[in-house]
């Protein structure tokens, strides 16, 4: 598919130089909106907005909405505020207020002065919530009913208002002060008699969330229930807009990226890797590795000060690497199952000692089988002939035992413990953690060489 | 919200020995199935079958779909065959599928006895599909319209047979021969006029999957999209089934949780942590864990053929952790970027140069970055005083650099090389490549020294 879109963006150039524009129409009214702003993305030249003239109304705005932050720039310089207004005329209330958080401030300004005034009080009205709050994400434009309706009489009015409402599947039911008392579904309401009242057909028990709640919650909730929409209610129990399952589906994916970047100790970005600049790039990289690298200064620290065993017993100084390598493993595997669950709601800090007491467990056997598996292929292949050979490979396999068992329980509690102090737990992920359990798995070794070798 | 639902299951523990079950059920219907389930599963005792045969009918199909297959398989022993029948009869053909692939032999062999005939012919069809296809998560009921038909006669279908399909908001259009020509929606169904053709308010160029591919594919898809449902076409093109975005939601989420278990070098397991066993929980673990200790033993054997240099420098010894340390975060940094970009669908092998060049530029600034850093921090502190001191930070700090730049190449191309080979490339992160690092590391380590020093 891929392969297919870029000799259509090829095709796409050519025609524009030629200016095909019927057969361009022919052409663009055919594709879906992400896979024309894909298009417009790869074009990136000053032809885009003659390109972008092209496009009937309706879908200008769907491909307007799709594109990055650069394309929409680029094409807002080149509109006449003619144009500029057509399309934030034709734009979803949150997609326009998505627009206005990632244009400069001269861009902003522009596009405000172009939407009408109720649209402009509304952008303003979802502008003042904070990023990654409810409120942020949720459109104001859904259907609402009164409960005295009739099935009927909310079908016509879903006809009569529903052309500009971003769903109009899931209806929400108000009485007199706006306070949201229920909902119903237009398949409800397909389904029920004509004469049958809104108010017996409607859900009483809804589940709503309020403006200032976490978007991640709020996604975490449609892939609990299955909603297709969920309504956002102010402190008084009046809704104020709806959050829909699409942008429920961005949250999902947006908020699994960061984990996995801060899993890997790279700053959370919200630009895709290819658009994102060298320069860009390293921001995000260099902080961590820095303070990772200067904290590595206690496993020195460490190992200098037990140069003496070393030197005197120079081959245990092979065995670090593997050492802290399988500790760092070890920590990563428990804290990642950790992050992961409290991230899904699986878990919370009061479930901090089950987990200890499962990670115990499964970190005695897995540690068993390392050191025994260690001590065979010690005795076997590396120490073969050595001397001592006996007590070092004991030495290293203990360590082994020990520096597993404290990594799973180490790697296991610092997320817990990060969630219950408001930090991000998935900061405590692999490279934090594999620092911490560096050093103590040498202080392990050590003790364990000095203990058994009787250094 | 989990505070509250603890005292419920207590609450529900005490009225279900008090037999109270008139109070019991006015409570439960109140209740989301996803949390009803979540009692169920708290409570694990013989008395939940009394408690299930308090839900009405359609509660009871939902909430048992959203039970863990523990609780399940429980409940069904419990059941008569009349009341396993009932459950089957509520059960959507797609839930009625993930049940039966859960369940031990016996159990499926009982269930397929309660089914209708209808429905065991579609729950057969559907379990030929191999696991993780499209075929595998799609449902077989669905609305599909002709093209000849009025809006009118269109909703007057769908209110005659929509009630038991999954959902009725995308209508499919197919020809005489079943083809899929067109899809509409409720939505334009309802706000246009009576009589417009069907095939008028269709939009043509439909976009569907084939019955084996890639559910990850598929849900990506939506979340391109913004679609509800995704048709399922066989090889002739001929519509068998759709996808709900409620399952593509549930396979966003386990995707991402497998990316991230494989990344942190833990075999992917279908169950939430808190619900397998230590048993379950080790074989996920250990045999990452034994091939990363295995194949560390090339890092012992590169140390131990140095030993002569770190005889004679021994201070040399007390930086491999942080030098190893910082070529395995920098390599996890780039790995995961790559892997997430491929599992995003933004990039793909062909961009592999694009990539290179790209991580090159970022390895380089920051390699140089940390040299100089760690360059600053060994004269001022760690060697001040120290024979040779000059020239050891000049070994480290070029070692650095050499190893950010080597583990950032390394930890971006193995994936894509992962992608292209047909290998998952989330199995190439951190882990894996923290051990090809490691020994790379090691051998840019003792080389410059080698160089530097003139051992």
């Amino acid at each position: 598919m891929e392969q297919i879109k870029v000799t259509l963006t090829e095709t796409i150039k050519v025609l524009l130089e030629e200016k095909k524009f019927s057969t361009l129409r022919d052409i663009l009214v055919t594709m879906r909106p992400y896979d024309i702003a894909a298009v417009f993305e790869e074009l990136q030249d000053e032809k885009t907005p003659i390109l972008f003239r092209i496009l009937p109304k309706e879908l200008a705005a769907e491909t307007f909405v799709e594109m990055d932050d650069e394309t929409q720039e680029f094409l807002i310089h080149g509109f006449s505020d003619s144009e500029l207004k057509e399309i934030v005329d034709e734009l979803f209330v949150d997609d326009a207020v998505d627009l206005i958080e990632e244009m400069p401030a001269n861009v902003v300004k522009r596009i405000l002065r172009q939407a009408d005034k109720d649209m402009r009080k509304q952008i303003n009205e979802l502008l003042k919530y904070p990023e990654d709050s409810a409120g942020s994400i949720m459109t104001t434009e859904f259907i609402s009913l009164r409960p005295d309706m009739t099935a009927e009489m909310a079908i016509k009015r879903i006809r009569r208002t529903g052309v500009d409402k971003e769903t109009i599947y899931t209806c929400y039911v108000n009485d007199d002060n706006n306070t949201l008392i229920g909902i119903t579904t237009v398949k409800d309401l397909l389904l029920a008699d004509d004469d049958a009242p809104v108010k017996d057909l409607m859900e009483e028990n809804v589940i709503s969330v309020h403006t200032l709640d976490d978007q991640e919650e709020v996604a975490q909730m449609f892939s609990n229930y299955n909603f297709l929409a969920l309504p956002v209610v102010d402190k008084e129990g009046r809704i104020v807009g709806i959050v829909t399952i699409d942008d429920a589906i961005d949250v999902i994916q947006e908020e699994a990226t960061e984990d996995i970047e801060k899993m890997a100790a790279v700053l959370p970005s919200d630009k895709p890797y290819m658009k994102t600049s060298v320069w860009g790039i390293y921001k995000k990289r260099v902080p961590w590795l820095l303070v990772l690298m200067l904290s590595a200064t206690f496993t020195s620290t460490i190992i200098s000060s037990f140069e003496g065993i070393l030197a005197s017993v120079i081959i245990l100084s092979s065995f670090i690497p593997m050492i802290t390598g399988s500790g760092g493993n070890a920590g990563s595997q428990a804290s990642v199952s950790v992050i992961r669950a409290l991230s899904l709601g699986e878990i919370e800090f009061k479930s901090m000692f089950v987990v200890l007491w499962k990670e115990l467990r499964v970190s005695f056997f897995c540690g068993l089988t390392l050191a025994v598996a260690n001590f065979v292929k010690l005795m076997i292949f590396d120490l073969r002939g050595a001397e001592n050979s006996l007590l070092i490979a004991l030495v290293v396999s203990l360590t082994i035992l020990g520096t597993i068992m404290m990594s799973k329980l180490v790697g296991s509690s610092l997320p817990l413990i990060a969630s219950k102090i408001g930090f991000d737990p998935a900061v405590m992920a692999n490279p934090l953690i594999s620092t911490v359990c560096d050093s103590l798995s040498l202080l392990i070794y050590f003790g364990v060489a000095k203990t058994v070798l009787r250094l």
